[in-house]
């Protein structure tokens, strides 16, 4: 097997829908400014960083499709831009709530502006509309009613409970001083926010555009989009802490200043001795933290274990979900793929 | 004509749909407690919001319905609830770029929280989640495949516009002290934020669920719906000085101290002598505005001939929605309601 087929995948995908994506804002942009200036101004912002995503979620969906034996790679193609207007959407939201300032190497919507609260409201309104232009893009597809309608529902529930994930996320980072959240809160919210969306429903939003019927077959693909999930967010938590910020459009000390309790953390917190702990208990949640405490909480997570626990935990869900890709497809080219993009995820750099 | 049928229309669906969106808080909120307790107590907060709406919108979705034929009552009543959690959502995000600490009575989801970051987190979370619960349920409807795209595909689209209504409307909120904004924007704001998505998407959906295929029809529906949406609108702007809050539940100042530019600030501006447009100016914007300040805004744009101006544009509308309705449906009854309705949205005091 060429072990490159998934990021070939991947980049050939993005390519691809290079000129889609383009297109589409163009003509979104111009019916906005029909409207004001001020909304066709936002759109445009909107779009640049929307456009700047590594798309894994829409070549998923194009992969699901083709999985099920799906066969007009231009229409799933045109559709499954929405999951990526709808993604970036989100994250314009997440950042208010983070009070994030470099989002995909820029400045979030929300600092773009100023004063603060104008910032914030221009914000919401791009993350609102970015759901609404997601819905008339999937909506809008070339398929059969009775599929747009499954795909739909799909996608309502999913991200219903991506925002439940966001809403424990949230109130994790407010309580945190005041109480250690628990474990399965924790990984509740990275199922939700994360896992289920990333991996499940772009697949199962592919392979049921393009009809899939044989339940095993459904089985199997939620289970490899599930491994799929969370190797991804886990590989996110090892990027939050030692990712490189040139490469990953996001500052190193993002996590660390939200005081987010991620995987590494978490095993930390229960493994650490005492002084690693307390440590980390105070530098979580600074509001700048220095390159030189950066580095001392990468050495304290290597001393304790952490990262090798995190990583090993990665690679678990790498094997299991390679090991369900037979029951999903006997091709031999998408196999590859599936395998490939699976690896990928866990050793990707951004 | 029983001058009553049209508010008799409204209470008799608030009453109907009672039991309908108690039992679907419930079912969500018990789903959303599955996966932690404080997106159950978020979305317990918000049905307690989406309760207390007049439920216009969803009333005219049933009416929509009636109108072209639809018979299958439970149903459409089921489905119509979508409009009001969604439009309940809106009105959380609207409340953050405000900056209300009242709606329907009620502390805003916002304020409900301390600080204030947790609480506009919090209330971001409610209106994008309200967004997705809006569109399982219209989803889920009992109707065949082919109209729900189309009614989801109308749903889409028109809340786009009003979210590009929202955008110019900071920039106008924003930009006033700097520039006048011109009387096209202001009334654009006021066309894609409310006239259009009050009015005719509503009948729209309602219709489209129903079958609609009459395209004189469609015009007519489309026709009366914008008059009712104007005069709705219109009349939203008379109760913004003139309303009882304790019926509104909306603080009477609140335009004031948001700096609106209202219709009848509008009319103001363009007709006043130089010092009622100095006395209105100086009053706009201001944190906090007295009864004695309230009272001369009131007395000024009486004196101007700004509330009979505004009073008149609103009968006109009524008067011309009025002419559309044989266009409509033949109905005695029906048309009845649709009259009945249009004088209503004028009269109303809440």
């Amino acid at each position: 097997m060429n072990d490159n087929v998934g990021i070939k995948y991947l980049i050939s995908y993005s390519k691809k829908i290079e000129l889609l994506v383009n297109k589409y804002f163009d003509k979104e942009i111009k019916e906005a400014s029909l409207v004001g200036k001020s909304s066709s101004e936002l759109l445009k912002r909107f779009a640049t960083l929307a456009k700047k995503g590594k798309k894994i979620r829409g070549a998923l969906i194009v992969l699901g499709y083709q999985l099920v034996g799906g066969m007009d790679l231009k229409a799933i193609e045109d559709v499954s831009i929405f999951i990526e207007i709808f993604h970036a959407g989100i994250l314009v939201h997440d950042d208010i709530l983070d009070e994030s300032d470099i989002r995909r190497g820029i400045t979030t919507i929300h600092k773009q502006y100023q004063p603060l609260h104008y910032g914030q409201s221009m914000a919401i309104c791009a993350g609102d509309l970015a759901y609404y232009l997601s819905w008339d893009k999937l909506l809008s597809g070339r398929f059969p009613e009775e599929r747009i309608v499954r795909a739909s529902k799909m996608y309502a529930d999913y991200v219903k409970r991506v925002i439940y994930g966001q809403i424990l996320d949230i109130n994790n980072n407010h309580n945190q001083l005041e109480k250690n959240a628990s474990q399965k809160e924790i990984l509740n919210i990275f199922r939700y926010k994360t896992a289920e969306y990333t991996g499940v429903l772009p697949l199962f939003i592919g392979a049921t555009l393009a009809g899939i019927d044989n339940k095993q077959k459904i089985q199997a693909l939620k289970e490899y989009g599930l491994c799929f999930g969370w190797a991804f967010q886990i590989k996110d938590d090892i990027l939050g802490i030692y990712g490189d910020e040139k490469i990953t459009g996001k500052p190193v000390d993002s996590d660390l200043t939200e005081g987010k309790i991620t995987l590494l953390i978490l095993h930390l917190l229960k493994h650490g001795s005492p002084s690693q702990i307390n440590y980390i208990k105070d530098v979580l949640g600074k509001n700048k933290i220095g390159n030189q405490e950066i580095l001392n909480v990468q050495k304290i997570l290597k001393g304790a274990g952490s990262y090798d626990y995190v990583l090993k935990l990665g690679k678990q869900y790498v094997d299991r979900g390679i090991k369900t890709i037979p029951k999903i497809t006997n091709d031999k080219k998408l196999s590859d793929i599936l395998k490939s993009l699976l690896i990928y995820i866990l050793e990707r750099i951004n």
